[in-house]
């Protein structure tokens, strides 16, 4: 089966896939390695890693580079895409097709913009027609931002509304990242026409409470990124206080040398 | 204080300079965050970054373009740079000048080699003074690897004579990786007539054990990169095993996200 067809297959409510998003090719490649057979990214990540601010649309190229180098893991990959880099429909388009040609099995796309407004909703579904017409057999993962932006609505309304434009426009899937309370998760997983994306956050639903909600797809967006970079502060801090640090759990250095 | 100064009187017998490794910019800038004025990188986790093997002095552009980032840093950066990357100590030199002029404030260098055999003396030594002369105010961090590769000799004395060797030759200091007994390690800070560097390993002596041995600088290799992989592993397991995950100790999404 195509990894493309067996990626959709594993988005089934009630019984979600979990994406970990890596933000380099270790990461990758130690998630690979714990039995992940899909892998995300996340552009805070990759963003960070190259000195640019996340959300901002400026790590294109350092995107690309990752996309290249992850295309050839046995894992599959999803591209985390910002907002396409891009305002304009077409040249998004050209991103996913070159992202695709690297072996990559989708992207998701954001409508949130960095001043905390949502993109024009028939912008963002221009984008997605476009990169459903370039990349016919791809996961296209829409997010859509009204929990996390500033906005008069009510967020409900407008994620499924927006979610039903995205649909139409052609996405597989649909990410609504920001919400915690179980009632909303369950009432978006009934109400939205596509597998519903939703990300984990430490101290809100766990992966059984998300499925049990009806999720299709839980994603850790930033939280890995971020929790190595704690767990270094935490070791490092433990050896600067003279403490005994185990080595339980580290991978030693010749499974690395040569990766 | 120039920045150079101020990391060679931190080289202290008895009170050693603790140095964390990093592998990118976003590594690097938690462990300034975490207090570290000055800051180590490691060539394991730069050449995984790369989809390269250590040690084969294959990641010269990737340790180049990573000490371009870490020069902007308020820590001062010493750089991992395997051995040179070159065997010819003329282009060893003009890879230092160019870490120089990004304020990189020194350098490590090696002479153990990817067959697991030692660089001749001679040209580790004619390495170390092309270095000495291209950059004069910089703290070159001579490594000397008989306890980890195969050599007929006494590890102690082959390390001991190359110590000597490489500080008539211009080093500052004199990195001993490998060693773990104490009294191995006290009789080394003894002989040794230039601060000794030991790697920290966990299980091995704690910082304050290598204070009182007179160990002068204490660094962490890789450590911190394979830990930081190994919590990534252990923090995807437990939210993929349906754990609630606690947020304590992980930074937010807004105190990363313009780095």
């Amino acid at each position: 089966m195509h990894p493309v067809e067996r990626f959709h297959r594993l988005h089934v409510p009630g019984d979600p896939i979990l994406l970990p998003n890596a933000w380099d090719l270790p990461s990758a490649r130690v998630l690979e390695r714990s039995g992940f057979d899909f892998i995300g990214t996340t552009s805070l990540g990759v963003s960070a890693v190259a000195g640019k601010s996340d959300g901002t649309g400026s790590a294109r190229d350092e995107t690309v580079d990752l996309a290249r180098l992850l295309g050839r893991l046995g894992a599959g990959v999803t591209v985390d895409i910002e907002a396409g880099f891009d305002d304009d429909p077409a040249v998004v388009a050209d991103l996913v097709a070159e992202l695709a040609s690297f072996g990559i099995v989708g992207v998701n796309i954001e409508d949130g913009r960095p001043d905390e407004t949502l993109a024009p909703v028939e912008l963002q579904v221009q984008k997605i027609e476009a990169i459903r017409l370039a990349a016919p057999v791809f996961f296209i993962n829409a997010r859509t931002d009204p929990y996390w932006v500033k906005q008069d609505d009510d967020s409900f309304s407008v994620a499924l509304e927006r979610a039903l434009r995205y649909c139409d426009a052609g996405a597989d899937g649909i990410f609504v990242p920001g919400v915690s309370e179980s009632g909303v998760i369950a009432d978006l997983a009934e109400a939205v026409p596509a597998p519903l994306n939703i990300l984990y956050q430490p101290g809100g639903p766990t992966v059984l409470d998300l499925a049990r909600l009806g999720v299709a797809r839980v994603s850790c967006g930033s939280l890995l990124f971020r929790g190595a970079l704690g767990a270094i502060e935490a070791l490092a801090a433990d050896i600067r206080s003279g403490r005994q640090v185990s080595g339980a759990g580290i991978p030693s250095y010749s499974a690395l040398q040569s990766w």
